[in-house]
């Protein structure tokens, strides 16, 4: 049996979604998670890698198991397992040849930033704090620039095991809601740390430091030390991934 | 010179406002954060004694300083040495008269319930997660029955040091958003949980295991032991202190 899983999890005490040997990933607790439950070794493949204190309102998964259990039994077994900061949110049987990685035609990320003058305690894991002005309208101008396809090299950091650096971005939209500026990405899939990328680019143009015409550049030059360090993970949300 | 301090803390790692000896304090970390300023002990004075785990948009803190030092020095100061989930909004010098406790004319607290069928791992230190059916309109009915002066003696935890027990809420309003409930409180003061204790009992009327005879009954028996546990601490902020 295939099952596919919704999964929300606050990132701040994690090194990413993705198993790795220096600390506790989300993938690994549901992993374990489902073996307490199953009593099997149960693989599970996530939608999206988010990094380390990256969040996620809507991860989607899938695992395989031979247990003939129903899937609200596990729903409700793996949040009974699991740490209060993740939550699996759906469990549900699905087609075998569905795979949450592989299938996914698109994804969406929210990106927070908060502008206040104040400091804010309730704000320190999910967003960015950022105090200077920002010209909004010359950064909503390169959003539209960067929508479309394009070769992202220059906005993917090391790491990325992508073969191909071309991929599309559907929407790139900057909502201001009093002090609160939020970036809405949605794409069909995005390089290592290139929604972080996205925004750091959109900040410098935003301190007027970066022109469209040096976006065009970056894009052309495929040349990751032109552009800016992206922007910090605490701000960034996986909200969406869609399929057929 | 004395101060008033403006001060917003997640209280969720800590024991409280007050000093204690088996935690850190909200208090305690600002007076070693003074004293490390102003080299000298100084004593911070609050509001209002939040308990563990009890967050704060607004607590309002004085305190008194032999050091010609200006306000926005401090406040300053402190942010650099506070912790990141306890921050000063401001510091101003303020009267000798000035008692940020005994002045304190009106408090209000806010109270959170999130009634989304789903868990949310991003409200599980600043919300009561609470699924169950609850009646509103009886709610509201037995909060404005509770408005006004009374001796809330059966609403107060032991440990209070109060010598009286009347108290006079302003107001005590629910306001519906969707999957959030959020109890709005002012009030001259108010006895130690005694903002949870109200919403424990509001919490039984809209499950129709309490009527507001039995609030009457409960007010006029002075007898803490029948009415229910106080809801969870996570729920509660304190947002506002009024003075003169």
């Amino acid at each position: 049996m295939k099952y596919k899983l919704i999964v929300a999890y606050d990132g701040s005490n994690y090194v990413g979604w993705q198993i790795q040997p220096n600390g506790i990933s989300i993938q690994g607790l549901l992993e374990q998670s489902l073996k307490r439950l199953l009593r099997e070794e149960i693989r599970v493949i996530g939608a999206s890698r988010t990094d380390a204190g990256v969040h996620a309102l809507h991860q989607v998964a899938h695992f395989e198991t031979e247990s003939p259990i129903e899937a609200y039994k596990i729903c409700f077994g793996l949040n009974a397992i699991l740490p209060r900061d993740i939550r699996v949110k759906e469990v549900l049987s699905c087609l075998d040849s569905f795979h949450a990685q592989l299938s996914a035609l698109r994804k969406t990320y929210h990106y927070h930033l908060y502008r206040g003058h104040e400091d804010d305690p309730f704000k320190r894991f999910y967003h960015f704090h950022y105090r200077l002005p920002l010209n909004l309208a010359l950064m909503r101008q390169a959003a539209t620039f960067l929508e479309g396809t394009h070769d992202f090299t220059s906005f993917a950091n090391k790491g990325s095991s992508a073969t191909s650096f071309q991929r599309t971005i559907f929407k790139l939209h900057l909502i201001e809601e009093g002090q609160y500026l939020r970036f809405e990405c949605t794409g069909n899939g995005f390089l290592y740390k290139m929604v972080r990328n996205l925004v750091a680019v959109l900040i410098e143009i935003g301190k007027e430091k970066m022109t469209i015409a040096d976006i065009q550049k970056l894009l052309l030059e495929k040349e990751r030390r032109l552009a800016p360090a992206p922007a910090p993970a605490r701000g960034l949300f996986l909200v969406k991934v869609e399929y057929q």
